[in-house]
């Protein structure tokens, strides 16, 4: 067996998400899959290196296959790039190690999320960013976000839904923050967070949080406190899926 | 009678272009039409700088209309961001001279137009740009650019269709181009070309044309040829409306 990496593409908006769950659905592990099992007549089964959830897009997200193939990693590219819908593109094809593992072997995982700060919003950038009109002060918004980084609990930024809470339960939630990053470029704000892994709406709860203190609803040290007294009910709320994207998943 | 001037972004995939023509079909005047009819609560009729195509994109269309009305500009703004489409957005709404006309007073206009030159195809950009993963000369094509400078008539680039045949018989093909760039952004290029004025599927039919001189389809020299010989065989095809954008109308 050959094990493949790929690194993919996608614009969240059409698809329920990254994982098939409901056949039903539009994922994009579906799509892929059904692609897969075109090119190598058998049914094949991808694992990625986390779940994106509805709306969610995808600039580097990483999966892997294995599969008995001859076929060179160039020919599988254009295979499933011809494919594919419009909306999943795979940017490289590596041929692996039997050992890696898109999930258990990642090291660091990149997330943007994209603001769109000014009065009017965008007609092209309309499935890729928040639209927030009001003003928002950088300054303190950048000077809370320290509070984030390093190894810590973040529980209380993790959603609180009712279908993930018994795993939540179980589960480590302690994570390591390397970056994060507030930019403006132009009407534009790029929140540009780095960690070892991320809870379920960890990113979405984080940047909602960041956009209440930037506009004064928070005091500073919230954030602080939040992961102190791990205090949720100043958290959020999540901001929109469709201003996040998975930027790099590092091995 | 106050006279409004607009200007305005849309993206224009899902538009049969800007004018009016078959009440059934989506246009960015229709919708624009529309919206003014709900707020001043009488039909009004919006003249445009020009017409764009289906599917091609504005950043910076202008348009103007007349009404009678108390209202400011910040509340004509807001009210019709609030009713438009999601595809269609109000950048500035100005009080002009009744003067103003949108169509006749243009100085010069810019139009973009962008290529995706990478072996992959973007799933992001996908209804912005041209995918053309073919390798490109760039100095040949900006070399070449050269010859469109200037006041020149641009017959042999305006498209030959039926609908437009008698009109452009009668038509002055005579426009001045002040500028043609070509850049490289990563893996996208943009032409951007400023004139006085552009006739039908003019830029889509130079960019097209100078994609055949990227790739040595076309020999140098041939723009001269064409323009001084009003060679249409050389010219073309028409790059797709998707790549185009109306960048700026200036008054």
């Amino acid at each position: 067996m050959r094990n493949f990496k790929l690194t993919i593409e996608y614009d969240g908006t059409d698809f329920r998400g990254w994982q098939i769950q409901n056949p039903r659905h539009r994922t994009v592990q579906g799509e892929i899959e059904r692609v897969l099992k075109k090119i190598f007549k058998r049914k094949i089964r991808m694992i990625g290196s986390g779940r994106t959830d509805s709306g969610v897009h995808a600039l580097g997200q990483v999966a892997h296959f294995k599969v008995h193939s001859t076929m060179t990693t160039t020919q599988i590219l254009k295979a499933m790039n011809s494919l594919l819908p419009k909306d999943i593109a795979i940017l490289k094809v590596e041929e692996v190690s039997s050992q890696f593992h898109s999930q258990y072997s990642v090291r660091r995982k990149t997330y943007r999320y994209t603001i769109l700060n000014r009065p009017i919003r965008s007609v092209f950038q309309k499935n890729f960013c928040l639209y927030f009109p009001y003003q928002l002060n950088l300054r303190l918004m950048r000077n809370e976000a320290k509070s984030l980084m390093g190894r810590k609990n973040f529980r209380s930024f993790m959603a609180n839904s009712t279908s993930q809470k018994q795993s939540s339960q179980r589960k480590d939630t302690i994570r390591r923050i390397f970056k994060v990053d507030i930019k403006r470029s132009k009407n534009f704000l790029f929140v540009e967070i780095e960690g070892d892994g991320f809870l379920y709406k960890m990113v979405r709860n984080i940047v909602g949080t960041l956009l209440k203190i930037g506009t004064g609803k928070l005091p500073q040290g919230s954030i602080k406190r939040i992961l102190k007294e791990k205090n949720r009910r100043l958290v959020g709320p999540p901001s929109p899926a469709r201003g996040l994207c998975l930027m790099k998943t590092t091995y």
